[in-house]
Parts: structure tokens; C-alpha cells; sequence
């Protein structure tokens, strides 16, 4: 029903998370719409993505190194000296270090796990980056990992897995407190978050 | 359009908790469509309630005494001698005190506070049980009361009312942990919620 | 965890359309706190109900006779002489109903079929009224019957039933139309919807 | 947070129809962990939108003129002879075409407006394409104009608008016809669908 070139873009907006043939077809729209001045804009900024956004080398975290190479290979997270180097808060991707971050309550390091594991899917593992964390732990300061995955069927697949291959390493291994969330009401809470919010009361 | 028995019962079904018109409507056509036996059998139990129910002196959760009224003015968890007479969990309604019962994770008395306040009905005062609850706290054991409110505003408001009711006493107040509930996710977690989380890890 | 008599309540709440045990609860606690006159007249309207509201010898809806016996048995519909004696709208239930004559769009009578059928449970033909509708049709002036049930798989499971036993009466079978509803949008219409706002248009 | 590059991508996306900052940073993050090839090929079909894509002299349909700049004026339905040319179908907008053409059912042509009035926005007027509407219509062979434009408030207004500008041109103008939709429910039905299901009926 579509010309070619706007089906093969439907076709890969529809790649996008949470994006369905409905919405990629009203980004098309959009995008045809838009004077081609943003189009550009929009392109440049795409293709300066690759080119521009590096990996941290300690925490996976991703960041835009400066001009000058030689300070390429850490973010500015693993870079501050004034962050405290015992404790790591593990993720399982970025967009869950940054409302930790907002908090502004956190003064540790970090670590994106890359994914999280499914029963069902055995090659999920190798996408987690558990070489890498061991290897970080190993000979250095750090003391505590905090495991900050979601606590979901999911997240909790990947926390057992993750607390099996960590406990070798002897260190303080801590979860997030599970509790009521701001607007949660008792009448709907689950017997697992309100015990954890009756034992961690203050 | 419906008949006037039809509509007064209609009527009287819209005033139920989280009920309109429509299902009210739904309502009254399962009733007539009901053998006669069982609206005798609704009706029975809705009669009783009032007669077989009471509110227990001490906490305020209804309870339904046995035949001998020697027994008659506490409920079963305020007449346990088992339970820990030292704390007190304040909610605001029966039904948030079933969920933490259920927890079997808490050992101590509960009182039911029979409302909230808003910022802007300055009535609702009147519908706490404040005094009573003062009273008893006063020449009494308790060292701890457990504020077990719902985290929204309105509750958030009434925390801070008995709060400041409740200083003068000089015990320990706590409230339930704040933290991510069981399927929650950190990308949507609000900042007060993330914050708790992380202070009460474990 | 709730006494006797109010998680028996709870029970029979849970059994009303839509209705759930959290909310059933939730309808416990508020007859508690309810004045008792107020309760008192909840029961006899309940109680009420069955002694005056009949259903319709002629098309099944409810409706309250008055006092003179002799117009007992026809509801204020099929009594109304003005009424169009030719055609008949049939519906699922009289919640279905009321939506239409609310429109004051239909003059003709009704006939309330009181189920739809499923696929899967032979047993509900025997709830619809489908023998009485025969009755009702042969011999009278009825030229034609709308079928208004709603466009669900259920309602077409019905509406075929239906059809293939009032074909033998050869009378015409209309079905109320499809197409867009107030609201709707033709992005996320389907086809069989859109075809018939096609087809419909004016 | 996000470093300057990220944040960006995440301002341009955030612009997208539907789309909020959340999901604007999963599509950064979704690209960021995409192969450059895949990443390429988006930013090409992108890039080749603007090129290949023209909007049709007449409908303002959009589509990918062939080779021959000969035929480059007219979309594949325009220039279709097998067309009914006496009809013309109008839309708000593309995403409202395609539905229509695959119901099958509509032979005849179209008119993209271009967008919808609102009663408070009056600029919206110089957005829809009513003069070129006007223009093709005269001096043509067209007979019927079908409004085919959501029954929403804004669309409503819109017809209101469209209407009194086409009276003039004395031709046949038709809605399409309004009704239940494919899973709808009398119940929930408001008068206005209900009473044109009435009148639709067959």
C-alpha cells in the first residue's frame, strides 16, 4: 500500500522499542512533513553517534570523550576522583544508572551489565558482561557491589545467577530495598514488598 | 427509564465504593435474575452484619464476638497474649491491615484510624481517631508506632498531622520503607522511591 | 482473616458482575460504616425487588405493574398503543435496551432474548428465549425484527443462531449498522468497520 | 546526565508523534547498540525519503514517482483509469487513506487535506488544503464528495468548515456512516452511534 522507500522506513522504525507499523508509519509522516533542514540536523546527529559515543572501558557506562585521547578510555563517572572506589552499582543498562544518578544519593562507581538473563534463553548469558565484572573485581578496593536490577521475574533470573558467580569473591553483595513506591497503596501492595517495607521501616 | 424500584436500587448501588451507574444497573438485573433464595441468603448476611459486628475497643478493626459477652470488647489479635504489646501499627483502614497481617512478618497491636486527611477539607479531622489514639498510647507499654499509610499526598498529609500530634508522647515513630515494589522498574521509579531503595539495601 | 460473617459477605459480593474480592471488601467496610437506617433501606429495596418488578409476558423486560392486577402482565412498552406493532427490536439483555429507547429514535417493541451463546457451551441456547420469540412472531403483524445484539464473537454466534431459526418465518431480518463510533478513528478502525461506514454513508 | 551528543538525540526524538524523553532514550541507546551497518542503512532510507518521496498534484497522496520524470505528477491512484473519477474521498491525512483503500471497497479518488481545525487555533485553516480541493472540484466530472475525516471534536469542527465551503459548488456531499464498531457494546454506546446504527440498519 505504501511506496517502496516509505514501507522500508515503516519497516525499520518498527525495529525500534516499543514501536509498532502504526507509529513507525506516523514517524514517516512526520519526517516527511519536517522542513529538510531538521531532517539534516537530524541525520547529522544520528550518524555523529557512532563516531562521537564511546563505551567506558571500566564500567560499560557510554560518554563522549574530549578532544584530547589520552583521557578516551573512562567516563566521567569512573573518572572522579571523588567518587567513592569500594562500591559498585551494577545494572542491567543506562537508562537505569541515570535516575540513580539524579538521586544524587550514590557517590560509588558502576557497572552495565548489557542485558539481563531469561530461563529460557541460554544465550542470554553472553550478552551479560560477567567476565569483564569479575575481572574488575578482582585486585582492587572494592567491597561492596550493590545489584540494582529491577525486581521482576526477569531481574530476579539474573540476580541469582549473578549472586552465584560472585560469591567466590567474599565481598558485601547488597540488593535494592524493595518497599511501597511513592503513590503505592497497601490494599494493592504484594506480600513480598510490604514485608520488605515492614522490616526496612525507620 | 427503568422502573422506580429499579432506579432506587440503581441509585442506592451508585453510592457503593468505585460504583456508577452502569454497573449499578448490572447490579440489579443480577439480583432479579438470582433465584429467590439467595437474595434471601444476601440479605440475611447484610442484616447480620451490623448485629454480629463490632469495632474493637483498643484498635478499631471490627471483630465478631462469640456468644459470651465477657469476651466481647477486643478483637482476637488485641486479646492475644502472644502478641508484641510494645508496638503499635497505625492504618488507615481495615483493609491495609489485612495485607500486613498477612505478611505474618508482624508480631505486634494495630489501631485503624478510619480516615485521611486532605489539605483542604479541614473536616476530616474530625473522622481520625486521633484521640482516642493518644489515650491509648498514654500509661501504656507501647515504644513503637509503625505509621503504615499509603505513600500519596493524601496520606503524606496525614503522616505529617500525627506526627505532630504524636511528638509530644516521646516514642519511637517509624514509617514503612519506602523502595521499589516487586515488578517495578528503576527507569520509572521516581527519585524518593529510588532514594529509599538505596539507603535500605541489603 | 476477616470474621465469619464479614468474609461471607465478602463471598457474596465477589459474585456480582465485575465485582472482585478486593472490592467486595471494599462494599463490606462501607455498609459497616453506613448509618443504619440507610442499610435498613438498601435491604427492603432489595427485598422489594422481587415482589414488584415482573418481566413482561410479551417482550421479557422488567417493568412494575400497578396496583389493578388486569394490566399485570404487558410492560408500559408493550401496552403503549402509539407504538409501531410491526417491528421488533431484539436485544441480549435490558441493559442493551434502555440505550436504545433512550435515543427516541425506535417506535416499535422489543423482545429481550435474556443470553447470547458461545460456541463452546451447548447449554446456553436453552437460556435464550428463542421459542417464546417464534411464538410471539407467527401469527401477528410483525414485517420486521432488528437484530441488536453486539457486534462481539459471541453476538455473531448469536446472531447466526438466530438467523437461521426466524428464516422460516420469512419475515425481514435487519441487523443495525456498523461503522464508526463518536470518537473512533479511522488509523486504528478495522476493516469490517470501515467497509460498512463505506457502504453506510450519507 | 547523558552526554551532549546523547542528549541531543534525545531532544530530536522527543519530537517525534507520540514520543516522550523515556522512550526517546531507548532509541539512542537502541542505536547505540545497533551494527553500523543497520544504523547506515536507517540513515540512507532516511536521506532517500525527501528525494524519492513527492506529494501528488491532485490527492496530495504520497508517493515514488518512477524513472520517467513523464509520469512524475500523478499517484498510482490518480493515475489508475480504472478509477471512478466521479468520487472523491477526503481525509485528514495519509495514515487515514490507507485503512479506507484496503477495505477494497472504494473505487473512486482521494484529497489529503493536510490536517484538522480546531475551534481556537485559527491558523490550522492555512494548513488544509481547501483552495486546491476547491480548484480540482470545479470544472471537473466529480459528483460526490465524501467526507471521511474522524468523528472526534476537532474532525467535527473540521466538517463543519469543509461543508460550508463546498455548499457553493452544488454537489453531492456524504458522510461515512457512523455505528457500532466491531466489538463495541450497546451498553457503552452514546446516543449519536446508536441512533445512525438505527438508521443504518439492513
Amino acid at each position: 500500500m505504501y511506496s517502496p522507500t516509505i514501507q522500508k522506513l515503516i519497516n525499520l522504525f518498527s525495529k525500534f522499542p516499543t514501536i509498532g507499523p502504526r507509529t513507525a508509519a506516523r514517524f514517516v509522516f512526520y519526517l516527511l512533513r519536517q522542513p529538510a533542514e531538521e531532517t539534516q540536523e537530524l541525520l547529522a546527529v544520528i550518524a555523529n553517534l557512532k563516531e562521537k559515543i564511546r563505551l567506558c572501558d571500566s564500567c560499560f557506562k557510554s560518554f563522549e570523550p574530549p578532544a584530547e585521547a589520552s583521557e578516551g578510555k573512562l567516563c566521567e563517572i569512573c573518572r572522579n576522583p571523588r567518587r567513592d572506589k569500594t562500591t559498585i552499582c551494577l545494572v542491567e543498562k543506562e537508562t537505569d544508572l541515570i535516575p540513580i544518578e539524579k538521586t544524587k544519593k550514590y557517590q560509588g562507581l558502576y557497572f552495565v551489565l548489557g542485558g539481563r538473563v531469561s530461563a529460557l534463553k541460554k544465550t542470554d548469558f553472553k550478552k551479560l558482561r560477567t567476565d569483564k565484572l569479575l575481572e574488575r573485581i578482582k585486585n582492587s578496593e572494592i567491597s561492596e557491589i550493590i545489584i540494582a536490577l529491577n525486581p521482576t521475574t526477569e531481574g530476579e533470573a539474573t540476580v541469582l545467577y549473578l549472586e552465584r558467580k560472585l560469591k567466590p569473591l567474599n565481598i558485601k553483595i547488597t540488593r535494592l530495598g524493595r518497599g511501597l513506591p511513592v503513590g503505592g497503596e497497601l490494599e494493592y501492595a504484594d506480600e513480598e514488598t510490604l514485608s520488605s517495607a515492614l522490616e526496612s521501616r525507620k
